[in-house]
């Protein structure tokens, strides 16, 4: 039957953590994992719980059933995950193949638990890496003052592939509020610096112009301000004068890959939940 | 009246934290930060609470008595540290300044909350840093064969001052399995490598001739094993071949006198809990 | 015509840069990049050039010669190399694919100058991932006693393909004497933990039992004896006491990837100069 | 005799190091050690020779006079440090301590190789640790409307006791283009941020508002734009959703140390040049 993991948050107050272990002691769940939160500044609390459902005599409907009135009573915002359902990931994609070859390297590996059921690209240039995998790949080309057009043929694809997840996977677009209020809180996108710092194009000269002494990738959430959703994670490299800013985009590669890899892994385990502008991100 | 911290451990099965958690609740303790983890090879449950004591009407000593029931009936064992006590710190260095500068600087700075009612060296060289932040001094020199000698004297000095915690900021010399025992847990060292590697002397010049490309250094409690007590914190840095074996030792100081002092605030901030050999330490 | 880069090493003594680099001058060769090191514990120098041979009349033959002259004058041992002069890499592996998958990507990306000519495993789990990349791929299985037969089949492959290196992406084999000295210094190796700690088998477990707080991996030439070949790079992640064994093991995939393809790239663009047990590993 | 350390600037064409290595060799010097670098955007070429002055029979202003034909017919600019002269810097400061005490527990402990002859503040607070450390301390309040007073007062102390290099560790005023002017590229700064994320005041509440998952400081040249002037060295750490702003203040000063720490050892060791607004850090 396997796991069900909660993703709860409300307003901070006495007892909720006795209240809510309540619950799943009182079903006699075996409680994997369950990590909180109290952000005593916002005065909100944020709860993970993970639950074996193994020998468990309820369904999932009537898990779901009996949580909701809790959450009611005790006015929970949550969400529930089941693991038997796998996530349905679309990659988004223009010509740069390195965040695409560690995503999907990693679904192989089984180190990212989803089902990638399609690559949808701007450009045709790696139709072939989709090949290789096995994936079907759409090439949507975007003409200059048709980009409406354009996303509405990716919404498309999107919706009739029941996606959960969109990854901008460096897909060099940018989305439209109206793309993005399709998906909300429920697309990562990649950006190729140490955000705040350098937001928009051309990150990486600008850092070699600047003569920062590391760079970095952030993985966040898309809203419709750009490069200013909440970011899910972040790291950096030591770099030096002689690195060029070729050997600032070839070190920068490296850092994506893994930045984004690790922010949809993130995701995938239900380990964040969005706080307004930043985000609750569990630990393993 | 501050805060009180429990730290928890027992044979993981189901309910506890909702039993421990109801305990707080039932009480109306305002619970500032409860972390638990289930260390499922060993079937041993952990677990930290941090509740805020202002406007509860409870005295230490009935808090105490309370939850000693509850632990005898749920066969927790527990400690329970008050902010009001202030630990006693002892600091045992030799000839090397640069971990007793920055523990100093760092409890002069508040940043490390603990009293230093002493410092003992088996050599006079630093006696004058212990004069600048008005801390009294004790040498006791070492003489070859007289080891129990030196020890007693030692003992005595961290019993006279109600020693609770020692920290060996590069103290020169081995402690005996009796020393130890007067003190279990209770002995913090800083080993100047990343153990288990380059355990015993010189580490820098075997990490150089072993041509490693990162060094480390490593704080941990102190047990008859030589360098082979439960780890608090690690780091590392990366070096390169240019960096000599006295470069080692000048990058590693920077990172003994880091890690030791990180270690020293964890143990002071009640969030390590020895289990075996490892040890959990919850995040600030 | 592209570039040369010279690796020389010799016993350290005043002048030797001079003398070199006028050389190179007196040909009005355009220097692009040189560094040199002088380890003053050993008395040696090591120095590499790299230069523009666009524009320049001589023949690849002629340089070497001419270089061989001041070579045998100043007792320099070297080595040269020609941009043109792809390296041929043999890959062997076993059943775990994330090295492999992350250095073929790279190759495809253009971020590792080489050929891959064939991959060698003692199993026949990765053969898809050798077809998806279109690289023919030979299953040499290991029986029980007849280890010299195997090697003998593998020796056999390596020098059919003219292999310039063989690099073992999580290859569980133990390799003899006689297979490395067909390839000395020519041999790199993943080691998934941090040299010299943990050598030998199942390091994440020990380190997992021994609660450290990092964890590595480690890229070296392999040598006769077991982990202790010369260290070209190293990298480490943070852990906590809640990651399980199995935790280490997938932190350790991702550590392990981006150690090996640093330490291939670094080997492939002549950054490497192997001294004793020791490496010099050039910046870019 | 001690060493002599050349820091080298020109135009970057063929045969520069050739010409300049043949300098040291025709004069019979043991080059300690000799590092180039070459920027092919900017067509600079960069140079850091030291050499040893034991045994040499040339007065340093011999050699300076040597070295200043060469470099008038190279067209080189350069400095000459040699390691008899101690820098004087001089520390200003406000109210907080964590930099002044790392700096001058390593001048103590023989890793920062300088004379302090005096510590400035706008503040009275921090006398009691300029004298545990026997340095003569001067408090220049800064009344409002008066900032141009203020800074006479400064600049006087600075020119009285010959100052050559100015730290700003953590001094709380903005200062003017007069001021930086009497010390062109003799200012060094630590901004509390990873610049250039975070200009301007409050850099940590506003890095806990934006919901970054690391935060940084670094050490830079004051130039009169602020937070602008080239940076020297930069160093991050990984955060949490669970550090408040305070934790992050916390955090943040250990790296704002270190950072500092590292910027003033590599000024004082000669190892860096400013270009633009970029800087080359020689390695060790």
């Amino acid at each position: 039957m396997g796991k069900a993991c909660f993703l709860i948050q409300t307003e901070d107050r006495k007892g909720i953590l006795a209240e809510i272990s309540g619950f799943f002691a009182g079903h006699s769940f075996n409680v994997l994992q369950s990590k909180q939160y109290s952000d005593m500044r916002e005065n909100r609390y944020y709860m993970r719980v993970e639950v074996d459902l193994d020998n468990v005599a309820l369904t999932h409907r009537a898990l779901t059933g009996e949580f909701d009135e809790i959450a009611k009573r005790m006015n929970l915002k949550y969400s529930v995950h089941f693991s038997e359902d796998r996530a349905r990931v679309a990659l988004l994609v223009s010509r740069a193949s390195h965040c695409l070859y560690d995503l999907l390297a990693h679904v192989r590996e089984g180190d990212l638990d989803c089902e990638i059921p399609l690559i949808i690209s701007n450009h045709p240039d790696l139709e072939h890496v989709a090949d290789m995998f096995n994936i079907p790949f759409f090439c949507c080309p975007a003409e200059p003052g048709k980009n409406a057009a354009q996303e509405k043929v990716v919404l498309e694809l999107l919706e009739r592939h029941k996606i959960d997840l969109v990854v901008l996977a460096r897909y060099m677009r940018i989305l439209s509020e109206n793309f993005i209020d399709h998906y909300p809180n429920r697309i990562i996108n990649i950006h190729h610096a140490f955000l705040p710092a350098f937001q928009g194009g051309n990150p990486y000269l600008r850092a070699w112009q600047r003569g920062v002494k590391m760079i970095g990738a952030t993985a966040h959430y898309a809203t419709p301000e750009l490069d200013e959703g909440p970011i899910i994670e972040q790291d950096v490299e030591r770099i030096t004068h002689e690195d060029s800013p070729d050997d600032l985009k070839q070190i920068g590669k490296d850092i994506e890959r893994r930045v984004l890899t690790r922010a949809v892994r993130a995701h995938l385990e239900h380990r964040v939940i969005i706080a307004g502008r930043r985000t609750i991100v569990f630990a393993r």
